[in-house]
C-alpha cells in the first residue's frame, strides 16, 4: 500500500522550536516534519510538508492536495479562528484530514476556543505537543491503509 | 460608449463547476466569464476577469481598478464574512461595485449571513446561481453606459 | 411558453416614488409593475401585480399564487425583518421566488439586515435600485422558459 | 352544563394537510376542527372554529370571545413568536387558554422556540400533531365542566 | 388658526377601561378622545380619533394623514415593540408626531422596553396614563399654532 | 393490546402535594401514578411509575425501558434544563416520549424557558397541572395501539 | 391648594442653550426654570430648582426632598444610563415623579436607550424640548392639586 | 517501567455499539477498554476501565485514581458541557489526562462545541471515533514511560 | 433552646486540605465540621455533617432536613453554578439557609460568578475561608434562638 | 493588640431604616455603627464610621485609609455595580477588606448582581441583613488579631 | 504664540507612583505635570494641571477650560468605562482633546478594553506610560501653534 | 548609540493621501515615512519602511525584524480587527512595538473598536492623524536609546 500525507502548518508555525518555548515547547518545524516521516514510513507511506504564512498559498496547495495526498494533517495555527476560506477549501477535499494543534487553544484566550476548521475534518487533537502531529499520523495511516 | 468591467473572484472559485457542485452548480469560472463577456458586449463594453485565493492579491487589483474600471463585479467568496481590509479597498474605488454570491449565504450556517462588504457596494445579488454574473453586469452596463 | 409572475409588494411601497426619494428613488409603483410586464412580456410572460400594507392580505395572495404563479417576485418592505407567518407563507410555494429590497438593507439599521423570508427563497437582490425588479423577472423567465 | 370553545387558527393553517405534510400530517383543518367538535360533545359543549391569516382579526375575535367563550383554544401558528399585540389581547381573557401547536416547535429554528403567548396562558401543547388539540379541548372540558 | 390633529390607537386600546385598569387605568377610550378634543379645542383645532387592531389599517391611515392631518398622537399599542412597517409609515409623514403610552412600558417586561417609533418621532410620553394624550395635544397644538 | 408505559419523574417530584402547592398543586407523586394507572388501563396498558433525585439513576432506568416499555411519559423536573446526558439517554429510546411539567415553566425564570429534552422527545405538554400526564397517557395509548 | 415642586437638572445642564444647540435648543436652564415657575404658579404651586454636576449633590437633595416636595421633574442627563444610586435616592420618595428628557434619547447613541431612573418614577417625558419641562409640572399640578 | 492508566468513560457509554451507530460507530465499550489494554500492554502498563452514567461516582473514582493512576483517559460524554464539579474534580489530579470524544463535537449541537474539561487536561482527541482511545493512550505511555 | 444545624457540603469538598491549598486553604472538612459544632454549642445547638459527590444524594439529605433541622449551612461547591434541582431542593426548605463558599467565587472565572442558590437562600458568605462557615452558624444561632 | 477598623457606607445608606423597610430592615445607620463598635471592642479593636453619597469622598476617605485603617468593611450600596474607580481605590489598600450588602442583591434585579467590588476585597456577606457587618467585623478581628 | 493646557486627571491619579507601580510606573503625579509644563514651555505654551476623585469636580473644570484652554490632556482613570456625563462636558469643549492611560487598557479586564470618552476626543494614546502625556502635549502644542 | 525602527503599515495604506482625505487627511505614505526618518535621525537610529497588503508578507517581515529592529511601528490598517496570525507574529518579537491608528477608531464602526494587536503590544496611539507615527517613533527612541 502506498500515498502521500500533507503536513500542513499555517502562519508563525515556521518558528516553531524558538518562539515561545512555554507554550509550543523546544521542537522545531524540522523535527515535527522528521517525526511524521518516520511515523509514515512505518505504514508505506510518505509525507509532503509544507509551510507558509500566507494565507493564500495554504489554500492553493490543499488545492493541489486533492489529487495528490491521501491524507492530510494540517495545523492552521491563528487562522483556524479567523478564516472561512481556508475551511471552504478543506470541505473540498475528500480524503481524510485531522486537525493538529501543538497547544491546548481551549485553555487560552476566548477567541482561540472555537476554530473554523474543525466542523469540517475528521477531528482534532489538541494540547498534546508536537506528539500530537505522530499521532495524526497515525490516524491517517491506519484509514488510509484499511 | 465604452469601458471595462472587472470581474474579480475570491478563494476557491476557481474550483467553481467542481466543488460542492450542489451547492455552486456545475458552471466552471471560464464559463461564467464567458457568459459575462458575452453579456458586457451587447453593451459595447469588455471584461478583465481575475481570480485569487490570496487576499492580497485582490485588493491589489481593487486598487488598480481604481483607475481602470467603470464598473466592478466581485465574489468575494467566504473573505466577504471575515474581511475589513478588502471592504476597505472596495470603498476606495468610485465606480459602480455589485456583490455577487452564487448560493443563498443567508439559508447556510450563521456566520455566512453577513458581509463586511455589502454596506459599501451598490447592492447585492445572492442565491440565484451563476446567473447573478449576468444579471450584475446587466445592471453595471445600464448605470455605465446611462 | 406561458405563465404568470406575480408581483407582490408589501407595507409602504404603495408611496414609492413620493417616499424618501433619496432612499427609495423617484419611480412611482406604477412605473415599477409597467418595467415588470416589459420585461416579461419579452419572455412571453404575464404580470399580476398587487401591493397591500395588510401582512394578512400578502399571506392570502400568497396561497392564491400556489396555482396561479408561474414565479414570484416578493418586496416585503419592512415585514422582511418581523414576519415569520409571511416566510411560513412562502415555504408552502412551490414556484421559484426572488425577493427584492430597493434600497441596500445591510447599509441600514442593524434591525434590517436580517430578513426571515431570504433564507426560503431562491435569492434575494438588495440595494440596485428598482432595476432589481427588472432583474428579478429576468431571472424568473430564465427559470420558467428553461 | 354548556359552554362554547373557541378554536382559534392563525395564518397559514388554513393550508393544513396540503403544506408541509412532513411537518404538519395530512390532516386537514376542517378534519380538526370536527375532531374538536366531537371530542367537546362528550362534554355537553359545543366549538366555534376560525382561522385567519390577518393578525387583527384574530384579535378582534378575542375579544368577541370575551363574552361568548367558556375556553379557547389557540394555535397562533408562527404569530407565537413575533406578536405582542395578540398576547396582549389573550391576555384580556379570563376563561382558560391552551395553545397548541402541531409541530415540535422546540425542535426546529431558533427563532420558533419562544412564545410570546405561552406566558399568558394556561399551558401549552406542542408536537402532538394534531393529537394536541384534542387534548387541549379535554384539558379545557374538565375545567369548564368542574 | 386651524388644522386637525389624528388621534390614532393601536391593538387592544378599544378595550381601555375594561381590561387590566390596574395597568391602563378606567378611563375608556371615548373618553380619552372627548379629552384630546377639548384640549385641542382651546387651541382653534380639530381631532380625528381611529382605532384598529390592524397593522395595515394604522398604516393606511397614516398615509391618509400626511395630506390632512398637522399633528398626529399615536399609542401603538404593543405594536410599538415589534413593528417596523408601522416605523416606515410614521417616517413618511413631515407633520410633528407623539407617541403616547400610557402604562410606564419601562417598568414592565423587558420586550417593552423599546419601541421602534420612538427614534422617528419627535418625542414620547409614557407613564403618565391618559393625561399623557392630552399632554401630547397639548405640544403638537404649540408646535401647530407657533 | 398490551404494552407498559414508564412514568418517570426527576428531582423534587417526591414532594409533589407539599411542595409549593401554589405553584404544584396538591396532589401528591402517588396520585399522579394512579391516575396514569386508570387512564392506561382503558387502553390495556399497565404503567411503571418511577422517581429518583438522581441523574444517574434515571439514565439508567431511561437504558432499561429501550427494551420494555411502549412508552415514556417523562417529567425531568429541573434537569430539564441543565442535562445533556438525561437528553442522550432519550435520544437512544425508540418508543414515543412526551415530556410532562407540572407548571407553566415559559411563565418562570428566564432559565427555565429551554428544555434539552424537548428537541428529542415527541412532544411536550406544560402548564396544564398533573392533567398533563393523563393527556401524555392518552396520547401515547393512541400511538401505542394505533 | 400649595405645595413645592422640586425641579432638579443633573450634570452639563447648566449649559444648556450653549452647549450643542442643534441636540438641546437655545433656551437657557434660568428659562427652563421660570417656564417652570410660571406653570406651576397657575396651580398654586411654587418651584425650587436646582442643577449639579455631582451626583452626590443630586442624591443628599432627593433626600431632603423626601420631606419638602409634592412633586419632583428630574432631568438626570446622562447619569440616567449609569446611575444606580440616583435610581435608589429616587425610590425612597413617595411623592410622584417625572423623568424628563430635552432630547429624544430613542434617537441617539445606544447606550442613551435605557434609563435606570424611568422604572421608578410615574413616567417619562423624552425628545418634546424644553416644553417637556411644562408638561411634567402640569402633570405634577394635577395629581397634587387632585 | 510500570503504571495503571484509568479509562474512565461517562454517561451512556455503556450503549456503546448499539446507540446511533452512525454517530458512535459499532465498536461497543468492551470493545474499547480491550483495544486500550493492549495498547497499554506494549508499554508495560495496565489498564483499569469504569463507566458509570453517575456524575458523583465519576468524581469519586477521580478522587480514588488521585492516588493509583500514573494517567487518565476520560470520555466524559455528555458531562463536558455541564459538569463543572467533574472539573473539579480533575484539576485535583496531578498525573497527566487526556479527554476523549468519539464523535467531532464540533460539528455537531452548538451546545457541544465546548467542554468545561478541556481547559484544566492535558489535551483533547475528537471526532477520530474509537481510535481517539488509543491514541490517549499512546500520547500517555509515551509521557508516562519518558 | 435546642435545634439541630446541617452543614452539608458537596462535590470535591471531601478533599478539603489536600486540593489546592493556594485556593481553599489548608483546614481539612472534618477541622471545618467540628469549628462548626463548637460555635453552635456555645448556643446550645447541635451540627449534623454530610457530605457527598452525589447531587442526588445532596437533594435526598435537604429533603430529610426539611423536618429535621432548625438552620443549614450549604457549601455547594461547583453544583451553585450548574444545578437547578439542588435549588428546587432547597426552595422547599422552610428553615434559614446560609449559602458558603469557601474562596471568592466572583475572582474566578466568569463561570462561577452565578449561583443558582443564592436567589433562594437568605444569604451568601464567599471568600472569607473556611471562617465562612463559622460565620454562617453564628448568623443561624442567632436567628434560631431569637 | 490594637487598631482601628474602618467602616465606610455607599449612597442611601444614611437612610437605612427609613428607606424601604421591608428590604433594608428598621435598623438605623447609628445601630449599625454601634454594632460594629461593640463587636469591635471585644477584640481591643475601634471602629471609625463613615457614610457619603458622594463617590468621591468614599474614595478619598478609602485612600486616607491606606495609612489609618487595620481593616474595612464596606457597603458599596449602588456603587457596588457601577463605580470601577471605587474598585481602583480599594485596590490600593493593603490591609483586609470586606464588602457587605445588607439585602441579598442576587435575589433582586439583574443588574444587582455582580459587584465590581468583589474580586478585589477578600471576600462578601450578602443578605444576611445587619447582622453581615457584625460578622464581617468578626472575620476583620480574627485576621487582624491572628 | 501663547496658550494653556489643562492637564486634567481623574480618581485615583493622585496615588501615582505609590499605587501598583508594577501597573503604573513610580513616577509621581508631581512628576508627570512638571513634565507636561516643561514639554509646554517648548512651544511657549502654560499648563494647568487638576486632579480630583469627584467626578462633578471633574466636569465643573472642563465647563470652566471651555473659556480658558486651548487644548486639554485627560487622564479619567477608571471613569473612562462608565461616565457618560464626563463625556458629555468632553463634547461641549472646542479645543483639542487627548486622552491619555499610562497603562495598556486593552491587556486588562475585558471592562477597561472600551472608554465613552475616546469617541469624542480627537485621538487616545494608552499603554506609553507617562511620556503618553508628553506625547500628548507635543500633539496638542503642534495643533495649537501651527 | 545606534539602531533600526521598522515602520511597517498594512493593507490599504499604500493609498495614503489619495483614499478617503476626509477621514484620512492628505499626506502620502511616503511623507509618513520620511517624517519618521527625520525624527529619528534627531536620536541617531535609521527607519527601514515596509508596505504591503498581504497579511503573509506583513507576517514575514515581522519575522525578519526579530533579529533586526530596536523598534517597531506598526499600523495594521484594517487586520487590527481580524488577523489573529497578525498578532500572533507580534508577539515573537521582543523589541518595543508601538500600534499606531491615523484615525480615531473608537470614533467609527463598531467592528473597528477592538484590535487584536493592541493587548500584546507596548500601546497604542490612535486619531492624531499621521502625527501619531512621530510620537511613535519619539516614544521607541527614548525606550531604545535609554
Amino acid at each position: 500500500m502506498s500515498g502521500d500525507i500533507l503536513v500542513l502548518n499555517g502562519p508563525n508555525l515556521n518558528l516553531l522550536g524558538t518562539r515561545q518555548p512555554q507554550v509550543y515547547g523546544h521542537d522545531t518545524l524540522d523535527g515535527v516534519v522528521e517525526l511524521c516521516r518516520r511515523r509514515a514510513k512505518k505504514f508505506g507511506l510518505t509525507v509532503t510538508a509544507r509551510q507558509s504564512n500566507h494565507e493564500g498559498l495554504l489554500i492553493d496547495w490543499i488545492h493541489e492536495a486533492r489529487r495528490s495526498a491521501a491524507g492530510i494533517v494540517i495545523n492552521p495555527g491563528g487562522l483556524a479562528h479567523t478564516s472561512i476560506v481556508l475551511r471552504d477549501a478543506v470541505v473540498t477535499v475528500e480524503c481524510p484530514v485531522v486537525e493538529v494543534h501543538i497547544s491546548n487553544i481551549h485553555a487560552r484566550e476566548e477567541f482561540r476556543h472555537q476554530s473554523y476548521l474543525t466542523p469540517v475534518v475528521d477531528g482534532v487533537i489538541a494540547g498534546l505537543g508536537v506528539a500530537g502531529y505522530a499521532l495524526a499520523v497515525d490516524y491517517l495511516a491506519a484509514k488510509i491503509t484499511r
